[in-house]
């Protein structure tokens, strides 16, 4: 079974972001948002300081789930309890690290079985109580989070020991896992049989299938992939009247679609149990290739016209111009000859291509297939990147980028630990709308920023592309004003910025869900009629409340 | 606008299937199935013997609805009313013909706004009358027709009116199109601006974009396309409580997808008014070739290398050995130099190649796009026909096949008018259960014949392609036993082959949608508790039981 996260904060014990082998980056955050990451001025509450309440279990619902998935493996453990309480946004981060933990579980259950989760959820009607499904604990939109003023016993089902994929059909290219499993134990199963998923999300380490699913999560490969919601082909869902069952038909014309009712639904129309997920043979070869554009309107321009072509990477990735600079920043002590390349390589684009290097944005777009088909699809790639006096240079910086892809979310308690706050924002539309998008959430995030009085940092790429648009992911942040509440003001840019999208037509969320901390936009995104729909659905499957409660709507 | 299909049957008045030009279909129809078809020994009902009963339109409905949309909007002729009754299934056909219409809908409406279509339902409402949106009229699965024993004033919402496209977002290709807008305008509007949306059902000349979206229709080009769920990115739905927007964000992670409940609904949660759809430039080539297989199950297997290859055509398509002869049979009287050729092709195919004749599979492979992007996906798609046995004869056969593609519903008329009955169903399932499926469906079909005591006839292709698997589409035609109800037959025969695919994990559709006529399969494809979800969304949405009603669940 995978080791747990930290209880307050992102990924394992032991492991964390260091400025050290990066000597640049201390000077540019410095310069940027005027914070110093030399020493660390914040830490989280001691464990023991969180004074976490005792568990609230009835005896007669504590003998029915101990009769359900058999004692061991209902735990009322305070750590374990709290590591279940909420997920790893940066609200919850700063909460966590204040100790502010209004409402934990009273019961972490662990069923092995789908008959276990139904008798889970059976026990937890007939005693009222509150079923949260518990992936790997990533969510960043408050998705797994007891509603503070929830006073039934609230459990947190956590599916990680449903692990393993059951089949594969090769002919088909399909297979069937359990819900439970984390990303690298599933592409390990795979793997071992030749196929891949080819879903890899931020969160890949630390998140599950079955999370995957409920959340409408997107892979850094989609472009190729698919995201999990045009993978996921047959679903098995406990729900209150029985095991909901998808088959695994590649489309069928039976009415609005059942299966995506449960993509997305975030535990409120039951739990996801299985899966049957289209797979694929591991691709001869895979490269990841860095490019430069003069501007990101450049950059914007040639992602479009390759979204319009015949060619079909699997990974497009543009950085905005404040983007490109931090990884830059963030680049490990170089050698000589990278320095020397480097100087020559600015040089160049300087004077032979004319860039101004403030506004240069620096690209990742990924070939997989045969050795004939990646040779072929770089080289139309290629020419569309020149029209747009984009530049390829090379293969190191993809290597980079890919073996380092996992680690990012760790930064986020690393600036915590010194007092600044960071987070992400992400979005999808159509490409006619990504520039004024952009302009527009540049300008809300800087005018939050000036609202507040703090120097604040603001960067973008686009991540994934459709043949119609595109998602654009946001990050930000910034040490707060002196004396200025952190969560506070972290509301006020994630505000504008939220705000931002749904003004200028973009979703409020391209694959990070609802969950509480975006439900206040779904009706600007969906539409009142929208969210009816979503009530209709959830008010007739769960009268009693008692399926994750207040999340989306 | 579009002039409507025969109140009788299918397509336009004037326009009939003939077997004069087809020398050898009269004989292959006798030997085959044992019936004459030289002769037309029946004749649907005159039009002045149906009794259409006198609409029952309450004085204040009148009103409103002429309020709302205008007089000359609100028909009440018994012409139209029939035309508005039932859509064109061979249940359809056959009751048509023998006057049974239990229940006509009291007034056609024709919206030509959104406003109106807003009025039309809000009138309905207020005055408990029922609401059925008509596109097409093409429906094969009892979608438009209403309950026989409704006894409120019935509408039906004829959307031809509203069949512009309203704007092209040519950089992220994207059409705004109203919903009323027929197949063949649809294009013509798009192809104007250099587009095309690239679906093409097998109804596409009389069906629409609201209809196609309302059904989970799939067009023949689908597997470079996408089927009408893929190609549907924007919507604008009249609903009981406002006008439901989803914007064309090209995807997102707003919970539970709208949009996928929009797809399929069947008027059940309102009217379509607005679809925002995916298009693409015209390609500068596009051919479809002909190919020979040895036997359908190695034209399945090399359709199955082709959907997992890096080859991405347009169309795959390959029917059963008795399709092929089927298609064979309807080919037009041949030149000399015709002849010669087949003769010569048939030595090779038996000396050379091996082939048993009367295992010979007919296929067709669609390309589309830049002459090198087609030249190359010939290459490769011919190397993998080549490892299958398979053989290329060349583009004559694709364009016969593309020319009369839309003619093939006519037949049913004509058979029917020779005393027999024919009728499709179609199916999708993984790769993995193709054979299977077409095993156990063509023993189901030909066991239902025996019970029956009929020589009928049982015909299959493979129309769609995806990664997961494949859509079958089975014809079958019989002159119904001495003395026997065709009705009645037909529905013996129906059941056999729809129990065969769902007893077997096939859906019960993949293209048609489940009206009434598929309704008795729904549960057994998305389970008891899918079925739940269904009746959660159409309750809570339209607690009246207003919007089509009976339809689906």
């Amino acid at each position: 079974m995978p080791q747990a996260m930290k209880w307050w904060g992102w990924g394992l014990e032991g492991i964390e972001f260091t400025h050290e082998d990066k000597p640049q980056l201390a000077g540019f955050i410095r310069e940027r948002i005027g914070l110093d990451i030399t020493t660390a001025t914040a830490k989280p509450a001691r464990f023991e300081d969180l004074g976490v309440p005792e568990p609230t279990l009835p005896e007669a619902l504590g003998d029915a789930l101990r009769a359900a998935v058999g004692a061991e493996h209902v735990s009322v453990d305070p750590l374990d309890r709290v590591i279940h309480a909420r997920g790893k946004s940066i609200r919850d981060l700063i909460r966590t690290r204040r100790a502010d933990l209004p409402r934990v579980p009273d019961a972490v259950l662990r069923p092995g079985t789908e008959d276990e989760v139904a008798a889970v959820l059976a026990a937890a009607l007939e005693h009222d109580a509150v079923v949260i499904p518990f992936g790997g604990g990533s969510s960043i939109s408050g998705s797994i989070e007891p509603p503070a003023e929830e006073t039934r016993p609230v459990l947190s089902v956590d599916m990680s020991r449903l692990d393993r994929v059951l089949a594969i059909d090769p002919a088909s290219r399909l297979a069937r896992v359990q819900a439970g499993v984390y990303g690298p134990e599933l592409e390990q199963q795979l793997g071992a049989q030749g196929f891949t998923m080819g879903h890899f999300p931020d969160s890949f380490t630390h998140s599950t299938l079955g999370g995957w699913i409920a959340t409408r999560s997107s892979g850094m490969q989609s472009d190729r992939y698919g995201d999990v919601a045009d993978i996921t082909k047959g679903l098995r869902v406990v729900t209150p009247t029985g095991t909901l069952v998808v088959q695994p038909n590649p489309t069928m014309s039976t009415g609005p679609s059942i299966r995506e009712m449960v993509l997305g639904s975030e535990g409120r129309l039951g739990i996801i149990t299985e899966a049957t997920v289209q797979v694929r043979r591991l691709p001869a070869e895979r490269t990841i290739l860095g490019y430069l554009f003069p501007t990101f309107a450049a950059g914007l321009a040639a992602m479009e016209e390759i979204a319009a072509s015949e060619y079909t990477p699997s990974v497009t990735r543009v950085s905005d111009a404040p983007e490109t600079q931090f990884s830059f920043a963030t680049r490990k002590a170089s050698t000589l000859l990278d320095t020397v390349q480097s100087k020559a390589l600015q040089l160049f684009l300087k004077k032979r291509k004319g860039y101004d290097l403030e506004q240069m944005c620096l690209s990742f777009i990924g070939y997989e297939g045969s050795p004939e088909h990646v040779k072929a699809q770089r080289k139309g790639v290629g020419r569309i990147v020149g029209r747009h006096g984009g530049l390829c240079i090379g293969a190191s910086p993809g290597v980079l980028y890919d073996q380092k892809k996992f680690d990012t979310p760790y930064i986020r308690d690393f600036l915590l630990d010194r007092g600044a706050a960071a987070d992400v924002s992400e979005t999808a539309m159509p490409w006619s709308k990504l520039q004024a998008v952009h302009t527009a959430v540049t300008a809300a995030g800087h005018g939050a920023f000036a609202q507040l009085g703090v120097q604040g940092y603001l960067m973008c790429h686009l991540s994934h592309s459709y043949h119609a648009g595109a998602c654009l992911y946001f990050t930000f942040a910034f040490p707060p004003s002196p004396g200025g509440d952190m969560l506070a003001e972290y509301d006020v840019v994630k505000q504008a910025i939220q705000q931002a999208f749904v003004d200028n037509g973009a979703t409020l969320s391209h694959h990070h869900a609802v969950g509480t901390e975006h439900a206040q936009w779904l009706q600007e995104d969906i539409s009142a009629p929208g969210v009816r729909l979503l009530g209709a659905l959830f008010d007739g499957t769960d009268p009693g409340r008692n399926l994750n409660p207040g999340k989306i709507v």
